[in-house]
This record gives C-alpha cells, sequence and structure tokens, in this order.
C-alpha cells in the first residue's frame, strides 16, 4: 500500500484519521477562503499557524501497518489557539490543519529512527463555522490533483464526523491527542462527556 | 534506558543531537534574554514560534534504543523563519529551540503508531549571536531541575559543536531533516561544501 494511498485510507475512507482544524467567517475572516460553490480553498499559510502536535503512524483501525512510514504535524489558526488558551475550546472560525507527511530514515547522520521528507501526501481541514455547516464543523481533504487547489466539504455521511462526534475530547476534535491543549481543557472544565 | 537518561545521552553526551535553534541580540532582542552571568533564559513563548519539523526517535549513533519512544519537535524565532525565506540561511538572532517530548501509543481510540504526551524531557536551544558566541552559535540544555530556568551555555568543548559545524546543511544546523526549509537552501545557493 503506497503512501498516498495510505493516507487518503486514513483521511477519506477510515474518516477519524481526519484531525480536527476548522476556521470560518466572523473573527478569522482572512484565514478561510470559499469559493462560490463552497469549496475550501487550500490554507496557503498554515505552516506559520500554530503547531499543536505531531503523531508517527497513527490510526485509529487495526489493520495492515502501511508500506511507508507517515507523519502527521497539526497546525490551527493562532486566533483560535489564542481563545483555546482563555476558553479551553474553539471558537467560530477555528481552522485546523492536518498534514500527512512521508518520513525518511536513511541520511548521512541520522542512524535511528525517523525525520521528516519533502513528500506531503495529504492536507486535511476540519473547520469550524456554525452558519456554513449543519453540526458546526467541516472536513475537507487536500490531495492528488486538487493538491493546492479548492476542496468540497465531506459529506455529513463520511466516518470522520461521527467518530469525531462520539470520541473528540473537545468539541469534536482530539484535543486528548494535542499535549499542550489538554490540560486546559481538563481546568476549563470542557472535556466532553464520552472522554472524561 | 528512560526516557530522561536517554534525552540527556542525546544533548549533552552525544552532542549532536541538539539540533539548531539560535537566537540573538539586535533583530530578535525580545526572543532571548541572558542573565548577568550569560546564562540563557528559557524560551517561554517557543510554541507559539514556527514549526520546522519533528522526528521520531532519531539518533545520530547505532547504539541500543531507548526504553521509552521520543518526538522532537523543532521550532525557530518568526524574524529568523522570515529571514530564512528570503536568504536561505540564519540571521542573526536566529534561535531554534528543540523539545524532546514522550511518545504514547495507547489511548482508547489510537491503535497503531504513537502520539505525543505531556512530558517534555528537555529543550535545548540553539542561539546564533555573533557577538556573544565565539563560532556565532550557542547551545543550550534545559532539563530536570533547570527545566524553567536559566541555562549555562554548553562548552564549545561539546561534541554538538564540531559535529553542527561538519554536517550542518545550513550554517551548523541540520537543514537536511527540515523539509519546507531544505529546498530554499538549495535555491539560494546556501548549502554547506560538506552537505553538498
Amino acid at each position: 500500500m503506497n503512501a498516498i494511498f495510505r493516507a487518503l485510507l486514513l483521511s477519506a475512507v477510515m474518516g477519524c484519521a481526519c484531525v480536527t482544524m476548522a476556521q470560518s467567517a466572523g473573527t478569522n475572516a482572512a484565514t478561510s477562503a470559499y469559493t462560490a460553490d463552497g469549496r475550501l480553498q487550500f490554507p496557503q499559510q498554515y505552516r506559520q499557524w500554530i503547531y499543536l502536535t505531531s503523531g508517527f503512524d497513527m490510526s485509529y483501525s487495526a489493520g495492515a501497518a502501511g508500506a511507508h512510514h507517515l507523519f502527521d504535524n497539526l497546525f490551527v489558526n493562532p486566533a483560535a489557539y489564542r481563545a483555546f488558551q482563555s476558553t479551553g475550546t474553539w471558537p467560530e472560525g477555528t481552522v485546523l490543519v492536518l498534514e500527512l507527511r512521508r518520513a525518511s530514515a536513511h541520511d548521512s547522520l541520522n542512524r535511528q529512527g525517523a525525520y521528516q521528507a519533502a513528500d506531503v501526501v495529504g492536507v486535511e481541514v476540519h473547520s469550524k463555522d456554525s452558519a456554513r455547516f449543519k453540526g458546526s464543523w467541516g472536513f475537507f481533504s487536500f490531495g492528488g490533483a486538487d493538491a493546492h487547489g479548492a476542496a468540497k466539504m465531506l459529506p455529513l455521511s463520511a466516518d470522520c464526523y461521527a467518530c469525531h462526534a462520539a470520541h473528540g475530547a473537545v468539541d469534536s476534535t482530539f484535543v486528548q491527542f494535542y499535549p499542550t491543549l489538554l490540560p486546559i481543557a481538563r481546568s476549563k472544565g470542557t472535556l466532553s462527556a464520552s472522554y472524561r
């Protein structure tokens, strides 16, 4: 199974792998832009947003591992990060961006473990905009030909919506995997009943 | 070998593991602060700087792996990041911060791979300030009792200096492991002779 297929599997088929990133109108009008037919423009500046965490070969299913190792890196728009610091939850306009990047192991210097390669195999977005999305959040997946274009919202029937709603530690997002935010949510009392 | 010992081994004994982060007087006066006797104050805001990359269980030696898996996350002050975008190298005042964080594998949801835990087992800083450091760069290691205090510069005899100077792709820093910066260095012609 190649890395791109695995990324697609992570994002589109299994759904839940699309960790959360959302952005919206209102407080962060400049953060996300939509086409006239509702497709989300690729968030060009996400690598300059606030970094939340990375995973390595994470999967929510017990199936066979992919042929290539993958990192996932998660970013959020700065205004949403600041709001979370003070409230323990996400404001309207939150945009979470999950970057799936191939891992490399071999280099003249590195003898063990893995570092991140140039190949981005997918970018997923979780955007909170209650005026735009039923259930407040929309998921988008960029990859392949759409890599830096505009992406249609994944349909509400995609697994990611139900999985995030059922298992997200805070407001349909997997804050349980964001080490600097989980203690804030705990102290602010914003952890979901299902996570607690 | 526990994670803390392993992190210390990475940073202090093997030296080269202290990936680069430097910061200085001048353009980024607010980014780093030193005590009267030259110790670097812990960079409290580094998680809001620009993220460069993460590694998983990286090591520059072929010894036995640690008992715990570790992520390393690398950040740089925003002014230095912007300068690198336009020049392909680091300005005076660059501060690179390497965070070593324990990995977790077990969660109600995650079935494979690793995510980042709350435990930070060490923070290392690589700071470029030619007026302050012979050879332009200073390394600092925060951990244990010094975790959020001030750290003395590692002596120039520490292995990290020679290893970074010999193997760094750009100006004593391991840009070969920073996937968004390596193409910029290549296009700007700033790769070191030893790396080329």
